[in-house]
């Protein structure tokens, strides 16, 4: 293998597959990154073997040169070395060469690196994508399923299940959610080109975190799951996951469909003033603040901390709808919830002092938020 | 006590202050900081002992009306509860009450804060500073002062009186020193208005640190030493600083007047070859390059890490004058020492393979930096 690259375009490439790239690998070969190089152009891969990322520079892109090759060929170098050279290499010229068999030759100027690498035969294969399930989600539309769910995922090991997004595919909507057993987040979402029949899959929080780091440019994304693997594919990228095992609980029954009381709020004022109530309770596991309706116009927003003092918090209310209400909740839930809505105003439904309520934008029902809230003395 | 005050003036007076706030303190008042109220302004202080931040907020500036006085007094507020409070506090104009002897009131908006206190007069008394030795620099000339020798103290406490910088008026100059015992830094600055007599003292490196990080804006920095405790001064800061007790070496025989080789370097491309040079080594204790001098006009840096790979990088040199040259030395002291010099050329006096070798600006004797080499076989 033989090639000049531009430093830029290998640099914006690198970056993509080093987020695979993981310090606690069991497989030796996965500290490197792949390297492939034919004559559409240079693809990289890199694995932690839960996550695959593989990124693809063409020789040219809009009539510019990226890759003069002289030799076709392929190679394993060592990741994290390969990524710091590169960004430090004098030149946006870079010569990149194989030589006895497993060695790499980095040129840049007057700058010479010889890299101790692996053949790529060690590599392990790709997932094999069987294209039973494929649909295309507009990639603007991904992100925002991607961060109004991701972060309801639970960060516990001991039910494993719950560190994903459940994604099911129910007539032509695909519902999206995460839950910790403390709060859930759900987000459906109408899409035209849905496969037939019904599907369902697991996909790690972290894949999907990870995957919204690096899709940005493209304007859609292709998705094909298989029953161990899901396949994000864009022009550029390949994103593989490997789905969660086990059987996601049903969460319908979790959420309530009749309201004792509801309130508008303007969501902006309303996370701020969670976000004051619950400073003097920050050390503490569970940051815990108390909701009380005054008035019909008004909430107040309390938080004690014996050691250290108490807050209040008025904040007007667009409407207060049914009975008067006192509940106590995490402020942490609530700032994630309410961050995870993309409304001026949202309106919350409570049932009543110790069940769930839920959070939602006034003009739409595209995004659920659920939280349990905490029993005070 | 009892005031309004500007929350971006608090804010700003607060930052520097947080600076002193430690949280492993032996004296549990010092989690706090102090805020004093009278007809000048407000005064806060904080400290770890080792370090002590006063920050003054004047009542009025340019005619702009900062604080509104209702009652004078002081109090004693947890340091990390306030300082987030009032980042986050809704309007800017913040009500300070001081309410049950030691219960304080932060209102702002329809924000209520009740923070547990403590009395003023639990608060340590300031260092008493006699104005013997006293003397003023302007800021830019001072910050210079602490990032070209700063970085040189030892970060080990075997020898704790080698974690401060060595500073030492001579004639009409003052000369500051720090080293390690494996590398040393020395800037000597000439100054009109040094007090009469000679002095010594030597000032902890982290002290000196966070004074830099605070001081900016004001024109020139008033320096007052007493046996025990330096004092800088400036308009709305008072920063003490313990001083280190002990001997400081004497470096002056380290320091080699004769020279076998001296090259000329362009500053910035040398050390972005070292940094390169270095890549391979980052995970080793000492990153050890090799600086060999192949002809008149170039040097050559090479790395070799048996598991990883090798590295060369040609420099060019201005000129290299003297006998021809192969030496080890750490990447990381080059790369310190070079950032530490204001040059675009830099000049590297050599007096052979094992004795400590001196760079210094071309046009310049102001800035030393003496670095020890690695014997390599």
């Amino acid at each position: 293998m033989k090639f000049e690259i531009n430093r830029t375009h290998l640099l914006n490439g690198l970056s993509d597959v080093m987020k695979a790239i993981s310090h606690k690998v069991t497989l030796p070969i996965l500290t490197g990154i792949k390297i492939e190089l034919d004559e559409q152009g240079v693809t990289m891969t890199g694995s932690d073997s839960d996550i695959t990322i593989c990124s693809f520079i063409p020789t040219e892109e809009d009539g510019e040169l990226i890759i003069e090759t002289f030799e076709k060929g392929s190679i394993v170098v060592q990741a994290r070395y390969f990524s710091d050279i590169v960004r430090k290499l004098p030149t946006e010229t870079v010569l990149l060469e194989v030589i006895n068999e497993q060695d790499v030759i980095i040129r840049s100027g007057r700058s010479e690196f010889k890299l101790i690498g692996s053949k790529a035969d060690e590599y392990p294969i790709l997932p094999n994508m069987e294209k039973d399930i494929q649909f295309t989600i507009a990639t603007p539309l991904l992100k925002s399923i991607i961060r109004e769910t991701g972060f309801a995922v639970s960060t516990q090991e001991t039910r494993p299940v719950l560190t994903g997004v459940n994604w099911v595919k129910k007539e032509d909507a695909l519902y999206c959610i995460a839950t910790d057993s403390h709060r859930l987040a759900r987000r459906i979402t109408a899409l035209d080109d849905l496969p037939e029949g019904e599907f369902q899959a697991v996909i790690p929080g972290k894949s999907l975190q990870e995957l919204n780091k690096i899709i940005d440019k493209e304007e859609s994304v292709d998705i094909l799951f298989t029953e161990q693997q899901v396949l994000f594919k864009t022009e550029r990228i390949l994103f593989y996951s490997r789905l969660l095992e086990g059987t996601y609980p049903d969460t319908t029954r979790l959420i309530p469909t009749e309201y004792q009381t509801s309130i508008v709020l303007k969501s902006k004022e309303f996370l701020q003033a969670i976000d004051r109530a619950s400073l003097l309770a920050r050390d503490e596991r569970n940051n815990i603040v108390r909701l009380v309706t005054t008035d019909q116009s008004t909430v107040e927003l309390t938080s004690n901390s014996p050691e250290v003092g108490k807050v209040e918090e008025i904040v007007a209310a667009t409407s207060i709808k049914g009975e008067a209400l006192q509940i106590s909740f995490s402020a942490k839930y609530m700032m994630d919830a309410l961050r995870a809505i993309e409304s001026e105003e949202i309106v919350i439904h409570f049932t009543g002092v110790m069940r769930p309520f839920i959070l939602k934008a006034v003009d739409s029902e595209a995004v659920l938020q659920l939280i349990l809230p905490v029993r005070t003395y």
